[in-house]
């Protein structure tokens, strides 16, 4: 029987100027929401999967608005709490060409981040539970949620639950060391480790070549799945992209994409959403990482956070050629 | 010689849904940038005074957004702080017939609220001014602010600088008795009194008629001048208008106005900035009331926070009959 | 234990120019989605209520669009078929003022019109539910759904459900004579019966004061209860809007409200949903046609065809003077 | 056979800030095209008439967007000359309740007030013509536009054409001393004569009712119409609207409207455009201005320079209640 | 004298999601009308052309929008059928990159494809036309639709007029075989044969280079021109494009272009409207097919299902360097 | 202590269709104001520099909106004259791809061309002057423009001002006959000599290489520094770019951008503002010209006429390597 993948994290508003304006020429902002295990969740309820998002959000409009677009999505929000608190919010603008993307935080002291171990239904929300999913930022938000996050993977782990992660450091959120010091603790309950090659630091590990990482995070932490997004940054309208999954002591590399950026935002949480759904599903290690990296792909051409593909568009990426002829 | 207007306080960004769309409907907002004292700096500006705009606001691109937008609309914006924290924010839900506009406040620890009397260079900021005007917002923000607005009042009071006050009470910011408490401890040092008729319940006066509440509150507090507001709400798209000044023992009202709403915000500000306006420039009582009351039900007409009329504007609407023929 | 409700019929996408454009001078089209019975579906579920909504929706995206849609307001989608056809559409050009509203629809041979009751799971859909809702419009679309809904209104009454029904005619539908003769058969399945005084000619009554044709009526088809709206179309932009309830052989009258409009489509599905909320809750005759009333009164204030407002915010219009006063 | 309907005049680009903004708010501008003889022309052919709008217009793009427009329209506009010279302009920023709308003209210079008698091939479009109809705003223009407007009636009268007028006084073009001078040149070829009750100073007569006025302008100038509009301005988004026409010695009056206005431009043009058909299709008297104004109050509920209207629409509310009801 | 082309088909109303937000993310749609017969059409007229297009639109207010577009275009729109029926339409969603965008067709039962024969005034269409264009989306409708291409070919080979035809094949409209064996049919009638390379399936030849496809046509089926456009199709947002006319046992190429795109749709219409311009006017056969290459290239750059273009400017990029400087 | 710089020439309002609408497809005009010198005054205060823009606007609202602009943007206006005549315009549709955009002037007979030396307080606007730029679009505006140019470089030499001149050549304006001559009488007071190496025909000088051009100008003219942008239109999407700075017998290049283009105008203005801001603040040669390039790059990234950027974005692309990641 399928079993439900449970993500935990912050959901924000994020508020973007239209077309390429700059913050100081905006008048009117679009609203989405988004957030790295939001967007995980949100991806595998698309791609057909059962997928639990927890947080807690303010009783007011706008965090029902948030709970409205996740339930919309297919996303069991069932134990999404409510209460006291504001709404973490993020401000996007988009980069082009040469000049990159900005992102202004104001995510301090969130109805998630001050919310408490005890508000949650653990037992509830892990029951029927195979696999959790949590990224480096909800440990980065507040001690509240540092100390949550520990607990949720320890609970997961007595629980037999797969455990992915996804480092995902924010230099905005908290200092280098610090963001080291905690993700320490935290890896030895994890079985998939996610990242960016690049943006590896938090693990220790720089500039190594993708399969050398890998093996060293296994060696270092046991994981039984590495999984590698690498990213040329050519400009902030192009990118290249591609993945590497290393399991059971082999790589497997995904084909190579150049990308015509639409919206550059939630590439790595539509990859994660992607391995996760094609680990659940048994597929082998290069479909697996070819099933990610296009859904990885594919999120680069969609306005939001969250990806908007089905499995099915994920697999004719996979399979395909990329030309991206009209479907007429 | 004219002398400055120096006015303290919150600029916010103000985010409205499009239309009349509710907050669970919105994907995009309008953001413009309001605040009560700003609104009145504003206003002041566009009818040729030499307005200034004290208060603190983030390094970062959002809240030279808000410098920007001040600058533009004529305000000296030089004493403006830069510094660490967040934007203050608030959410603006239109309301339309029966059903009322809404406000979410999302400003608790904005850089303004957590600003300190030693950060601004108050021997500048008062220089050459003639005009102090603050409401009773900015001391409800936070115990900072609450302390400078007591000890601006009662600076700008030695320098001889007239001070006006709007208590403007807001239930989602602080307690009736807080709000009654501190605003008792600033009254002392006002000359000018503003207040909505029906909003005076935090100066302990409610349900009398105009011309006795005046009374009362220049009997129990000295003021030289009481200005109320008149607002007959008869639903959140139509609303009667009408003020009244009390001064030399004298009541003056303006006439009454059915007002067809396009935004009902800031209306008191706009009035507000229209009263100190013609006191400034020596209106006699019924003209200034007349002119203050004009100021106000244009801000109806016009979208925003602030008042976007000329002095020329109100003289006409203030001397004329308002039939809104297209001048062409 | 509270029951569920059921509803049944055919949810379109509705493209509107946008403000006050005509037809002919539209490039852009506001997109929603609604129906009667879906509407009144998403305004149960805003009212906390467990809401399930029938029908059929292509396979292709934009039927998916219209699943996240009610999924997002909180209705329970999973009976809803998908398969081929195509999505029944309507255009509404928005009145104003002396120029009337125009609908033009194009949702003949709809995948819902073409469904066979043998495509849903009846059994499972009606187990739980205390309340079917249809309107005429269903039996309407195609002689498929005008069997479904005989047949579907039989059993309901089989087992017990609480059945209502708004005959709801439509000419661009179809004949005032078939119609009658269709709802004929379906009224002796209805227990609640909800109408628009002007537009009850299908039940064969025609120019009658409110509570005459009530009694009328129940005594002709043995309804429990006869809900009615009296709308007083002064304008495409303003008009009146009271209702009654008759039961237990007396009436109750809601107060009366002068609307501005925002969007004058679904009122009476705003209506009927508060009508359902409140028999479902116990209310007493006048608290019911109040709350309803009330209901449908601020569904004129909202944009799309279904309400987005909660029970409190129904409760605090019905016992409040609807002044419209910004909440802050 | 049915004969053309011949107009000559200035068509402008309108460039209106959106909603209500003003222009000091605006960063986006609604372009459509407008001018008094061009709305004339646009309503006729609405209402299947054949209309002939005769004007010079730049080489450039935009001198071919408003060929596009009208002849989208259905107007005949092979007559419109192109050239050099630049497009005229007005600026409109939306009046609301009490705030005046406001018109800011950049049509100087323009290539139709710079053009010449000798470049329009008057035979042609002449041929075939049973009516003509000029404002007093082509005259203002220039001294080209003012002798050629004369040499245009006086070749209409000649060759036995129905000339119809509207003085259409503009002080932002001319001096009310200059406008009465040249009118009066121009008035002994005008057959029917449309105005304003309010707005005919510029005919000599002021603060008459509307029957006296009339009598007084066909025994000065021997018209054989007088058709007049009353506005009642209450505000600049409510306005009432009722209409007289005088002929044979004697008067009819239409219903009275009042009109919640979304455009308030182009009223006169549209009731121009209503009488003209109702004459021209033999309707009598009270038939005629019944239709007319029903044209010009429908106006005000379209967006926009010139009605976007058919003759069955005019018709349907100068026979019906204005109640807007939906037509579905 | 120049003769007038005719082009008999469907235009339907497009709708596509702003921007490149899927269709699951839209809540508004942008509207424009497009049709391959009816493109080609407009791009004639733009091209200083007699250009007529045939067809059948519903009587309500959005076939007049279609045809008020067309007539906007210059297109001559006397001979279009109104009636009953519904509007053909198609979703569009605009693909980026690696995601290929989307088509969801609406159009069946429309008012054209239940049109018949005897509904049109084929002496008067065909009196005077020397051209006429078809694509094979028209007789892939319906048998109605079938049976008159064929009758309508038939007519004009009769006439001596010129036949150009674009197979255009279609998966969501009608089988291969099905295509084939109509195709088929209709190509005796054919003078100008117009396709893409990898779309001649449907001509039963595949994966030939161009001449030799050519050849192989023009020995089949007597072809007096073939002319073919060569795509690359790199991703949905960049694309290669060139095109080949073999005429006279000649082929000619056209130089290639690298397009970035703002609108795929429409390109093999524009690239037919430039062939027909450059054959009518005796362009030798490089001229022809780079004005036909450089007008397919520039539709590419244009928003809409037809092209917006002069033959000056065609002309300017068939004659330059693509180089896209601004010109001023 | 810093000098102030003064800019002298026209502020224009610009009119962009949306997206990539062509001029005959746009009912939204996007508004935004600029103008060479009033870019290069913008840019300057963004970079925190004293900078004056010395124009006449006209007295109407929207010459206010330019003044706002101006002084939002922290522009001094306080020397800007307003009083009669008309707001200079310009219509921009964007090119794409093989595209090019289109500039539609409609400037003349502005304000400012008919302004005339004695209205500005010349004395006042050069006191603290350290730097004169006016771009050769001045001269080219009126025989007033081209008499004030002269006497206010040749004022600003007597003053010991130093001089940078962009000439600037616009084919729309005047000849370039004409162009050359007064360039020529202009150049003697010219210590800054900025072109782009195609467009320097007027300096007399055409296809000779970066540095050979720049000798053959300081021999000439006697420039101490000449500034030269290279730009390789690919397309109206993609251009290259990169600058030299010859000073004291020596070139110094800039490194060479790829650039995917938001807004094409303005480029040269941005790197003038650049190159300004550098030689002001003792920049040497390389730093000077590589900040110049980077922020003449980054303004084709930002939409309107003038860069948004600061001197801190300038100096990290400067400094970077463009790749445009995500700073967050």
């Amino acid at each position: 029987m399928k079993q439900k993948t449970v993500t935990f994290g912050e959901i924000m508003m994020r508020l973007t100027p239209e077309r390429y304006l700059r913050f100081t020429q905006a008048d009117r902002l679009e609203a989405v929401f988004g957030g790295g295990e939001a967007n995980v969740a949100v991806s595998l309820a698309q791609f057909g999967m059962d997928a639990v998002f927890v947080t807690k959000l303010p009783e007011h409009e706008l965090g029902q608005a948030a709970v409205n677009y996740l339930r919309g999505q297919g996303v069991d929000t069932r134990y999404i709490l409510r209460g006291d608190g504001r709404l973490g919010l993020y401000y996007l603008e988009r980069g082009a060409a040469q000049r990159p993307g900005k992102v202004i935080y104001d995510r301090k002291d969130s109805a998630f981040a001050l919310s408490e171990w005890e508000e949650y239904d653990w037992e509830a929300i892990l029951e029927g539970a195979g696999w959790l999913h949590v990224t480096g930022i909800t440990p980065a938000l507040s001690p509240q949620t540092e100390r949550m996050t520990e607990s949720l993977l320890k609970l997961a782990k007595e629980k037999g639950i797969t455990v992915s992660f996804d480092p995902n450091y924010r230099q905005k959120l908290w200092s280098l060391e610090k963001a080291k010091a905690v993700t320490e603790r935290l890896l030895p309950y994890v079985d998939v480790c996610l990242t960016g090659l690049q943006g590896n630091a938090v693990l220790g590990i720089a500039d190594a070549a993708p399969e050398e990482t890998a093996k060293r995070l296994v060696s270092r932490y046991g994981f039984s799945h590495v999984a590698l997004t690498m990213r040329q940054s050519r400009s902030a309208s192009d990118n290249g992209w591609s993945a590497m999954l290393y399991q059971d002591g082999r790589a497997y590399y995904s084909r190579q994409y150049e990308m015509h950026l639409v919206d550059r935002v939630g590439g790595g949480d539509a990859f994660a959403a992607g391995l996760i759904y094609g680990l659940q599903n048994g597929f082998d290690g290069q479909h697996a990482i070819e099933f990610a990296a296009a859904a990885g792909c594919l999120k680069h051409t969609v306005e939001g956070d969250a990806n908007q593909i089905t499995a099915e568009e994920a697999e004719a990426l996979a399979a395909g050629s990329g030309d991206g002829r009209v479907q007429r």
